[in-house]
Order: C-alpha cells, then structure tokens, then sequence
C-alpha cells in the first residue's frame, strides 16, 4: 500500500491526544530508534507507516504503508522525522507481579514528559521493568514521553494506580527519598528488593504517601542546592541501589 | 522609582538575547528564587525591578524599580513571574584557579539549556565551584539556563575555552565515560582530585577530547538501554566521586 489517506491521517494526529489514546487502546511510536526498537518487543503493532529511506534499512519483510516523508513530516510530532511513524497498541493496565529480586519505581506526580522519559530511561539502564504511576502522572503513551525515553518505553511496563492503596497492599519495603532520611551511601542494598517512591518535582512525595514509606533515604549534599531534580534523584537513587549487584 | 520606561522595557527584552548580553556584560535574573540567591551572592547588581508582592518579602533596603505585574510579565521569559527581574554583571570569562583536592567539571558541547540549568544545579549539589565549557556548550548565562539551575547558577563560575588546550595544560586526571573504562563502582575516589569531562548529549565526548582522558570510567548498566541522559550521567559519576567524602 502507499500513501496516507486524509482519513488515516485523521487518525494518527488524533494519537497526540490521551482522550483518543485511550478511545482507540492505541498509541504513535515516531522516528528510527523508537520504531527500531517497538518492532523488536512484545508490544502489538497495528500499523507501520515508513518514508523509502526507513524500509532501506528496515527488515523488509514488515507489513508497512510506503509514505512520503512529507506526509510522516505531517502526522508527526517531531522536528523533522525522514524515518516513519507506526501505530502500536497499549498495554493492558494490570497491577503487576513482583518476582523474587526485583525493584519496582513508583512515580507520585511527575508532570513534565520529558522528566517522565528521562525517569524511564534511566530506569531500563538499572534493569527496572515496571513503573507504578500516580493518576496525576503524566501519560506513559504521550508522543513526548515515548521519544524522550530513547527506545526504553518498548522494555518498561507502565501501571496507572492509586498510589496510598498500591503501597498499603505492597508487601516490599517502600524506599523514598528524604531530607532527615538514612544517607544512601552508607546503606548496603545488596540481596534487597524493594520499591523506590520517586516525588514531584516541586513537592517531593507528597503528604498521604509519606506515612507509607517504611525506609528513608537521603542523597547527600556537598554543597548548596536545595534540591534535585527528579530524573536525577532516580538515577542516583538506583545507582546505589544496584551497586552491590554485578552490572555489564 | 516607579514603572518601567520603554527604553528600560527594551533593553532588557534585548538580554534575552546573547548578542546583547555580551555587549553589555550583564544578565537577566528572574523570578523569586534566583532573584533572592543572585542577592545573597558576589554577583555585582546593576539594577532590580520588583513587583509590590516582592517588595513585601524581600530585604526594604535593596534599591529597586517598583513595577506592575503586567511590566514584569512583559520582560519575563516567565509564563508567570508576579515577582521581578534584576540584571547582573557577568563573570569575568577566566581560567579557573584549581584549588588542591577539588573536583572542576568540563562540558564538552551541551547544547539544551535545560540539560545545561540540571548539570549546574546537579553540580552546585556535590560541592563543583567551576565549570570549563566548550564554545559550542549553549550560554551559561541564557535566561533558560539560569532558571533551570533553580539558583544554583550563583554558585558556580563557568569559563568558555578550547577544551583540548586547557585538559592539555591540565595538571590534574582527566576522567570521562567511556563504554570500556573502569566501572565507577569499583573505584575509590576519595583523596583524588580531578576535571571530570561529561559529552554531548548525542555524541558522548568528541573524538578531539578522548586522547586526553587519562581515566576513563563507566556507568555499569543493569538493563537495555543504550545511553544515559548527559545531566543523568553527570549526577551519576559526581555521587560515585564524592562517595568516599563525608556530605550533609
């Protein structure tokens, strides 16, 4: 098939939208990384949407509509995209198991996408698989969080919840970061598991999940900023976490 | 005084810009936060507009220009800014004088102004005092960059150089990440000193710079993904050096 019908076109501008995200279970993946790597994971694809340049170097065995790059450039929300768009479908917002081992992220209230995508990316690096986000979170399946994660979204598992019941139910210990909390440089995480509470940007964790944080950590300061930003605090957060574990 | 006069309105429109900001030598500060660190600093003021809702919460004996909301809205890059803007003298660009154990980091073409304002406010967190940028790093002195360092900007002194004269005049280890270094987990930072230099957000440090890295490090890597944010980096390798000293 080749070319975008006005219709089809309708339908995957609509995807920069959450209301029709949800209405359709479907989501916009954009550009070579991000495609490159949806293809290459368990997500569903409906329909992939590629410039002659992208099926040059993709597997061309790939059910796909042959576009110009000025109708990709049309429907997508980047700069400049010479590579395609493709349409996959969202996964099922299902608590998740938590296996022997494993840490869990939980976000409460990350508004800014680009934060959201860096947090995921920086969560794949630690080999974390499943995020628990507040209802306040910003949307996983934003076309802005997607791109920002740098092909990590396709390996992370997101679960929209109410966080005060998740953590009551929880049966981990519930890590988050604090200003009277334990110096994380001093603690051994090795053979622990657990789930990491990462706060808003401007308010930390907030005052109902506060009483559910069973171990406070502190990230040390050696100089005079108030605070870190909260991909930041993540990263450094698990570095600690995972450093007693062998990495690659 | 009182109200902001057309030609005052313009020239500080005009700092917004890095054409006017170096002809006149000064900068634009804006909002309460960075207005009341940029105060309590060694910042050389050249003048301070403020709101009446600023007047009623800072020290009465700074000299100020009151203004409307509406004068400030006007000048601000703010989406909302009820409190003021000041102007400041830049820093004189000069070769920083490295004291003995400290740590300096060198930005090797940081080009977003948000990454930038991170690494500052990340830096400032861990005690860095001088930051050393490649000419292609974006302007320190960008009104997005001052804002996202959330004050820290008044803490740090940046110098823009050629990056391979100075790390080749460097007396210090010169450590950066590489994919093959040593694993940061493994080393013992504490009673080293050195220049830290962190890459691009696309291209890592350019292949000028890696000659001159004399200890190349790595960030082990637990997941799948392929690269960290620069910001993210930069937060990772500091907390690994400063591990072995005692923070707050």
């Amino acid at each position: 098939m080749v070319g975008l019908s006005k219709q089809k076109q309708k339908y995957i501008q609509s995807l920069h939208n959450k209301k029709y995200r949800n209405q359709y279970g479907v989501f916009l993946v954009e550009g070579q990384k991000s495609i490159l790597e949806v293809l290459d994971s368990d997500f569903e694809i409906e329909e992939v949407f590629l410039t002659e340049k992208a099926v040059d170097l993709i597997d061309a065995s790939v059910d796909h509509v042959l576009c110009s790059e000025q109708e990709i450039a049309k429907v997508s929300s980047f700069r400049s995209n010479n590579f395609g768009v493709l349409v996959a479908k969202m996964k099922e917002n299902a608590l998740p198991q938590i296996e022997k081992g494993e840490w869990i992220l939980v976000l409460d209230q990350i508004n800014d996408p680009g934060n959201l995508g860096t947090i995921i990316r920086t969560a794949d690096w630690y080999g974390i698989r499943k995020v628990v986000c507040s209802e306040q979170t910003v949307d996983f399946y934003n076309p802005k969080v997607i791109s920002s994660t740098m092909g990590s979204f396709a390996r992370i598992t997101p679960y929209y919840t109410d966080l005060t019941d998740f953590l009551k139910s929880a049966k981990l210990p519930v890590f988050g970061a604090f200003l009277e909390g334990q110096n994380v440089h001093s603690i051994d995480f090795s053979n622990q598991s657990g789930i990491l509470v990462i706060g808003s940007e401007s308010h930390g964790i907030s005052n109902e999940l506060a009483p559910l944080i069973t171990d406070k950590l502190t990230i040390p300061a050696f100089g005079k900023a108030e605070s870190l930003n909260a991909g930041i605090a993540t990263a450094i957060l698990l570095d600690n976490i995972k450093r007693g574990v062998s990495g690659t």
